[in-house]
């Protein structure tokens, strides 16, 4: 189904996404002629450039991002290209914006708000007094929404004066992947999967995301956020929503959502003791990243004496459901982890009995792993015999992934996801009351450690994190995937 | 674990199992340098050859069969062979053989019958009385192990007033694929396949065993048999046991027999009126396979007037146990066929429900494919989400074998099964009593023909079978495999 015509603006639209991500990705969309011939991206920006100014700035910013280069296809989409100066809290700046969108039924409107939190409400109710927020208008929020559970419930209610929930795309680009909706497909698109989804054959869930990086130039955000806002609250949360939920009735937005908060809503609460022995947060230290010496995040450039801001956060999460009770869902990210790494793993139970020569114990559990970075793939552990005489199983891997049978290229999240806004598909966004309830769950950690005078525990760069870690799981008698993997 | 030094006797050793299958298996191991030094195939015949006629024979008739020829090996090989010219069913020129054999005890003795049934009583027999039956000896018996209930209880009878159950080695070499024991490991290595192999979860089993090829030479034995015995009453019936059989207590021979066992005990048996329902017996016609013409049944060499054997037979069996009861077995097994194809597939029920935007009827039902011939293989039919944007699902083909991954080179049956006759395993071989399990379930049908007038139906060389084939399985609202496949 071919695209109705849109002007995408991008507030921040000079800014570090926009030219690594937003315009690569519509570039890319171009490439594969699914923009309608006059549809725009209208860039705006404080800085005062000329169009041709603009122009540069793109071809230094964003053109290095882009994978498939291609001379005519780039010289097309930079027609597409608008340059809008104007100070985003100021409403009297806004008449250049007012006079260059097009207010048309036909005219898909979409603001993308590639902008700190702060600005958002400013920014809805000056796109309201200018006559820009039409009510087929929509309105992108990325990520931090909010630093706790008041601030979300505020940008909620600001955003809302101004724009219906069903107008309102809360990005989180982990639901964009496509091995995420892969997910989605084999759960609910066979029936082999459902019925082993559940408690009695399912010993544990693990989510990680961790990062090689360190804080680099980012200490003035990072410092006052951490690793429990900046990656727990929103992309662990969601993936694990996407693990945990029952089958929603239907794709649709609203299905799929109830479906996600059903499963934040039943998430256990922490008290203060189930806190203190089910929550990791740690600081890293200097250390070794690919052999290369690093410092610690105190000696980080602006860090500020003896924060206590976590770099890496290891929780156990319980869902009370009939589906879940009893399986742990432990979930962790870090920075300056050994490795860059975003994936789940869903173990399964040990079979009960061996009926092979070879004791119980010989036979590696199965387990489901769905790797969304460095590289994304669906990968299903399975115990298999060994060809030739004999009855001797092994370990093996089966790649689950159908991209080489369907041919199609893959697509990067934020293309799927800037997509799915033009398009008007609101399912794989989050709706207002999934934000709260996720702070809501988050908020009595947040509390904890700002009552508690204990320091996060330090960890050395380049390691998986803290000791602590591997006890929090430990003690379940598991392990983190990576160290249960047989060295080769 | 290296093999004990043996003598392999093969009765019948110039015939066509020798040279085609038995000889270029044992060259196969010869290769793999798994024989002892001094271990021989000593070859049973009744011609008067010299050894160099012999081994000139062997030249002719079994090289052709070898895939890895090398002439090193090759001649290391012949070595091993010996002749010995006999009359197997006169006791009284077994002197030579008994010359040639080492009666030691850290000698494995192992006598293959690849001869007509009608001489293992008398082989047996003249074994015994010529001391060459002894404790340690083994005895393997080739098909056809009878032609009705009391034929093979007369053989069991017959080989065990000299040998012992534990020493008897009933060969099924369906039973000696990988993918066959892959199936095993699948099952019982895994938590993931046991919850969803059931009746919940299984819409239905079926079992095709399709020739391309005619009767050809062997008229004389075929007219008297028929595919119910040729094919059905063992390969196919062994291969439902292997997929229907409860988890063994272990993979020791009796725990796996008993098990198949108790299956063969729970089929349904047919009354007169549920077997005129429930089974087609057809016999082919002229036709085309492949392009070229060939002729009827009835006009092949040596076809007595009017003969009403059977060529073909489709089956619909169900298994009275709270596993499978309700689930058919739905098996087939014909000569001119369209196609050479062994395969198993076990078809899951359908979604109950889809929640995407394509109706529940566009999704293929899952259904596990194994595959025995022309390749072995073992795939698993899955639906997929297409990359890019939305969320489409199409089928998917998923390789579950792991043979890449081994690096192991797959076995030949016989090769295998060799091997385990020579290391006394007798997990992949049929108990006496499972044998007669299975004719006593025959023997109805067999009886039924008898007295039935009706000759079988025709159907054209090149097709799947006779049409009440298909209206058999679509009685029951689902097709043959390949009826449902998809053209491409």
């Amino acid at each position: 189904m071919a695209l109705q015509d849109f002007d995408l603006v991008l507030f921040g639209g000079s800014g570090d996404l926009s030219m690594r991500k937003l315009l690569p990705a519509m570039y890319s969309r171009d490439m594969c002629n699914d923009l309608p011939p006059t549809a725009r991206v209208v860039c705006v920006g404080r800085n005062d450039w000329t169009p041709l100014e603009f122009i540069a700035a793109i071809e230094t910013n964003a053109r290095p991002h882009i994978k498939k280069f291609d001379q005519k296809v780039w010289e097309k989409f930079l027609e597409r290209i608008v340059y809008v100066s104007l100070n985003a809290t100021d409403v009297s700046t806004y008449g250049k914006l007012v006079e260059t969108l097009r207010r048309d039924e036909d005219i898909t409107l979409v603001y993308y708000l590639a902008t700190p939190p702060q600005m958002f409400a400013r920014i809805c109710e000056n796109l309201a007094e200018s006559g820009l927020a039409t009510p087929n208008s929509r309105v992108v929020l990325e990520k931090p929404l909010g630093r706790d559970l008041a601030s979300a419930r505020q940008i909620n209610l600001d955003v809302g004066k101004v724009f219906a929930e069903h107008q309102i795309y809360r990005i989180d680009h982990y639901l964009g992947k496509e091995t995420v909706q892969n997910l989605l497909a084999l759960r609910f698109g066979n029936i082999l999967f459902e019925p082993l989804w559940r408690r009695e054959w399912i010993s544990d869930v693990q989510i990680t995301i961790a990062e090689k990086i360190g804080v680099g130039n980012r200490m003035g955000y990072y410092d006052t956020s951490g690793a429990l806002r900046d990656m727990l609250q929103n992309h662990l949360l969601q993936l694990l929503c996407i693990v945990a939920m029952e089958p929603p009735v239907s794709i649709a937005p609203d299905a799929v959502r109830d479906a996600k908060l059903e499963v934040l809503r039943s998430l256990k609460r922490f008290t203060p003791h189930t806190l203190a022995q089910n929550i990791v947060r740690g600081q890293y230290r200097a250390g070794h990243v690919d052999g290369q010496a690093v410092p610690s995040y105190r000696d980080e450039p602006d860090a500020p004496d003896s924060s206590r801001t976590e770099t890496f956060v290891a929780l156990k999460a319980e869902i009370d459901t009939w589906r879940w009770a009893g399986v742990p869902f432990y979930l962790r990210t870090g920075k300056r982890m050994s490795d860059r790494l975003a994936e789940i793993v869903v173990r399964f139970k040990p079979i009960p009995h061996s009926i092979f020569n070879q004791p119980t114990s010989s036979f590696q559990p199965n387990s489901l792993v769905i790797r969304l970075q460095p590289d994304e793939g669906l990968r299903m552990n399975l115990m298999a015999k060994t060809p030739g005489e004999g009855m001797r199983l092994k370990p093996a891997e089966l790649e689950l992934d159908f991209n080489e049978q369907f041919k199609t290229p893959r697509m990067d999240a934020y293309e799927r996801l800037l997509l799915d806004v033009l398009r008007g598909q609101l399912t794989l966004f989050m709706r207002g009351d999934e934000l709260e309830a996720a702070w809501e769950w988050v908020e009595p950690i947040l509390q904890h450690w700002e009552q508690d005078d204990s320091p996060p525990v330090p960890y050395a760069s380049g390691t998986w994190g803290p000791a602590a870690s591997s006890a929090l799981i430990g003690r379940d008698g598991l392990q983190w995937r990576e160290e249960a993997l047989p060295e080769d």
